[in-house]
């Protein structure tokens, strides 16, 4: 039953902008982003922006048995530092970068990335920040950005407050796909450097960090550059490197495994790929431990086995390698422009 | 650099679980969820809970040219409510059918899901009910649940609130998809009911009800329902009717398109599928509006204008189908126990 019109002049008319929706703001961000997310389509991507759903073509004549390996992620509290520093660029390209990592080790190449923001007022210009991330990540990583949604949540999120989330989609042939069958006692860990935390253990960095220091502080140990934007620094693909590798060395025979070094720290994911009845033992001063972490530990006088289960403490992605194939290997990737590390071996469990 | 003993001593040593996040809490809410999860697998899901990326078989041996339909969504301000009311198992359930209806439209079946539950501390009982909700949706629409990521991010949600976001994919056979170039003039629109707002148009309606009932006001109009079960209504699959549907028509010809009819309204949405130079015309009165959005519309003085591009008003799903096949269509609805409305056609545009 529609109001009178009497009542209708008393009060201010409700509508779904007043109560908190911007449908102008949104399509607003749609007219910027979509350039940016064309620039990430290839000649597989058989919609366009603004569809109920993207289409993606499924045709795999060249492989023998395709596996469709996904994956959802989000970046965690790191998105609270890119908050209060105003720094929106990097966390979508962190998101897609670590769901890339994600199939990677399953040994999946990614098709395409979907992302969800979630904010409690759209801000187009921090939107349009954090989505020109997730599309430039996916344009570096062959990725096309097929999807995406954009919601207010006013009452949820705060303020300026947000979240991110994504979704990635790859395909892997079957028969070259990583598998924890494959390793075996004495198997050589090479490790991959990060470039910083990546997108675990913000919410202790924060905490042992913040109530000290602020983003803008210069601590001598980390040579010039402040908090903020060490803490901010990508979290990087490995996909260019491994598959370089993957056109000399065979999945399996060759490589037997990959670790992301996510939440859980290097023991935590590796473990995750190790089969019963073996362990790893990592050594631990192999590789030069980036200030940062020494920063975070003794601000928060961090036990030393807390900040292992917490961080990747400098290493991003692990190789599960034969010893007879570890120094070709490590050529291989010192070849592509890497720095690879030799951090310890596959052991049987005592 | 390690803290001295001495100053470990004094200070309570930090932990990740004591800066926020309960590792504890997420292993018993995988320990509960992985039986429900599981009951989604079937023989192309070639993973287990828990890897790096979940795996599944994309060989399509019985298609010409298979497409993958892939949709991110969430369910808004839905959640707000779910909160308010301590009910959490429906909000799974509007996510997976929300995405399954977005793929339907192009004329997509879902193959897999994945999903994101962001909260700022994990109560697992509240994360158990809002997941089993989209394990069971899952199953109701035949959709593997093959991934998810749950996270708490202190800060971002307050107390015990939470987002919810989820990714679906699915597979069309790319001549059997729908396409706005088949609508014509004269296509008859036929919808099919709503079961309520499914996801859209919460802000507008808490703001218009809520200032002046309580979720558990039992309103006459609302016939012994209070608002709150009336606005937590499941927001409704439709793939089984128009999966039963696809056995008799052909999409295309037979079948026009389809619209869901989500933020924006009947025409908003259904303008989508309708090519340039055609435009709706909508029989308003052509089926009863269910009371709640009578009420809303009362309640917060809503302009009829503004009702019809916030809200469904009571029909879910549109079909465009020619004149001479919309007997037909109606008639196979109504015999898989649908209640299809004719309410109105494709004009020219003036």
């Amino acid at each position: 039953m529609a109001p009178t019109k009497a009542r209708q002049a008393k009060l201010k008319a409700m509508t779904y902008e007043n109560a908190g929706v911007s449908i102008e703001a949104g399509e607003e961000l749609l007219r910027t982003i979509k350039p940016m997310v064309r620039k990430t389509f290839n000649d597989r991507v058989l919609t366009d922006i603004g569809g109920f759903g993207g289409l993606f073509d499924a045709r795999f004549p060249e492989m023998k048995f395709p596996v469709l390996v996904s994956s959802t992620d989000g970046v965690g509290t790191k998105i609270k530092i890119a908050i209060e520093a105003h720094r929106h660029e990097t966390v979508g390209q962190d998101l897609v970068n670590h769901c890339v990592n994600d199939i990677l080790v399953c040994g999946a190449k990614p098709l395409f990335f979907l992302d969800y923001f979630g904010c409690g007022k759209l801000e187009t210009y921090i939107a349009e920040s954090v989505i020109s991330g997730v599309a430039k990540a996916c344009e570096e990583n062959g990725c096309a950005l097929i999807g995406g949604e954009t919601a207010e949540l006013p009452g949820i999120y705060l303020h300026e407050d947000y979240d991110l989330a994504g979704t990635i989609v790859g395909i892997a042939e079957r028969e070259r796909m990583f598998s924890r069958e494959s390793v075996r006692e004495g198997d050589v860990l090479i490790g991959l450097p990060s470039t910083g935390l990546h997108t675990n253990g913000y919410s202790l960095a924060r905490k042992a960090l913040l109530s000290r220091f602020t983003l803008n502080t210069l601590p001598t140990l980390l040579g010039g550059e402040t908090i903020g934007e060490v803490l901010l620094r990508v979290h990087r693909s490995y996909l260019r490197p491994i598959q370089s590798l993957l056109e000399r060395f065979n999945p399996g025979t060759d490589i037997h495994a990959l670790s992301h070094i996510t939440g859980g720290g290097i023991v935590g994911n590796t473990s995750r790929v190790v089969p019963g009845g073996l362990a790893l033992e990592v050594d631990w001063d192999a590789w030069p431990r980036p200030p940062i972490f020494k920063l975070i530990q003794e601000t928060g006088k961090i036990s030393e086995i807390e900040m292992r289960r917490t961080f990747n403490l400098g290493i991003g992605l692990i190789l599960l390698v034969p010893p007879a194939l570890a120094d070709a290997v490590q050529s291989a990737l010192s070849e592509c422009g890497e720095k690879p590390v030799s951090m310890g071996r596959v052991i049987r469990k005592t």
